[in-house]
């Protein structure tokens, strides 16, 4: 279920908070949360929480206005959208969390928001980072540039329809209300009880795979990451592979 | 300076403290702090002193016996003599550094060693890590026990003991005492005046360069790495490279 704005507004009624997390997009569920309406209720019923943004999973495949939304912290990593390896945290800080991390006391080291910023404007780093994803993230930043940001999010986009189309002209619904569906992820409610690890083994006769559900939702749901560079064809290919399991 | 027995012994005299952290290897000074004495100390000292050890620049090219020193935590990272890009932390901690671990109330999650060690009998690790060094490490790790620890242990000593030699007999000390010599790194005192920039430029023409000394050593130090990969060859060609630069 995806948090709407009024679960968020009566939260912040209720209580008072320094700082709301939210999850863009979840991949368990495959719910996408309206980041924007639940930043437009925090600075309309608390302006001064902070807003923090876990876009791990969506960062680079769907278009999140940090300033126009008023983000106050936004975090992803590389081995989702940006289809690169694992082992980059990536994260923008508003001017309002920069200052609100100078009161803070103990703020460790690794972790000091100041101590990057002092080094970030001498183009430096406060320890030595993982150089071989620094080299290749500058590299696939200039692939994304390449293919255009609007172009790269339209593709995110037309892939999670495709698969959501094809699931549902199938009989299986998204697990996620119309309004709420992820674009960088589709979790689909099993209901033509499809054995998922047999799926697997089958889908891996033609180098694909996709993943089971997540925790309870296991062998109830599966998901289909439409993410990184996969493309359209590729979603092509794993729908055929979806039908030829179906023939057997 | 490196640490001596004495001093630490001195120190622990006057203050109990819970924990001693000591730089195994000191790259700017070329220092080799003696942890096999020192741990003795706190060992004889202050027995229930954590000691914790920077093994930064020396695991993996220098020997240390971590039970036999009873070091509770032994630190290191992938670039120096493990020889692989930057980007891994590499860390062992003892029974009691366990025990210790879990009487801290607020250990965070990033560096929760308990969270760790729980994954870690799953074979497993409480986030997604830089997989790319991951497997690099797997490869290199094979590497290095192909040579043999010994071995591998045998050709530092060689090479800074060659660098040190060829120094001393052209007129230029080494900073570290005879007894502390850092056999990963060798500082030597810039007696002879060389311009640093100079030679690194005239070096970089053979595919070549060292590092100028560090700080307050600046241009007053040289500082010459014989750890990670690098082989007696490679040093026989700095020095001849140092030989030809004084002929210049």
């Amino acid at each position: 279920e995806a948090i709407t704005p009024d679960m968020l507004r009566d939260a912040l009624k209720a209580k008072h908070y320094e700082a709301v997390t939210i999850v863009h997009n979840e991949t368990s569920t495959g719910v996408q949360n309206p980041v924007e309406e639940l930043c437009r209720v925090v600075h309309e019923t608390s302006p001064d929480t902070l807003i923090l943004v876990d876009a791990v999973s969506s960062l680079g495949g769907v278009k999140i206005d940090m300033d126009a939304c008023g983000i106050d912290f936004l975090l992803t990593s590389s081995q989702k959208c940006l289809a690169l390896p694992p082992g980059l945290a990536l994260a923008s800080a508003s001017d309002r969390a920069m200052k609100k991390a100078e009161s803070v006391t103990n703020r460790g080291w690794y972790f000091d928001l100041l101590l990057m910023e002092k080094h970030r404007i001498k183009d430096s780093t406060p320890m030595t980072p993982a150089m071989p994803l620094i080299f290749a993230l500058d590299f696939q930043l200039d692939r994304i540039l390449a293919e255009g940001l609007d172009a790269r999010f339209a593709r995110h986009t037309a892939m999670s329809k495709k698969v959501q189309d094809w699931c549902m002209a199938h009989g299986m619904e998204p697990l996620a209300k119309p309004e709420y569906r992820s674009r960088t992820v589709v979790t689909v409610k099993n209901d033509l009880k499809w054995d998922i690890s047999a799926l697997n083994k089958f889908l891996k006769t033609r180098d694909m795979r996709i993943a089971n559900g997540y925790g309870k939702l296991k062998d109830l749901s599966f998901r289909v990451a439409t993410m990184g560079e996969t493309s359209l064809k590729d979603i092509d290919m794993l729908l055929e592979g979806f039908a030829d399991f179906m023939k057997q």
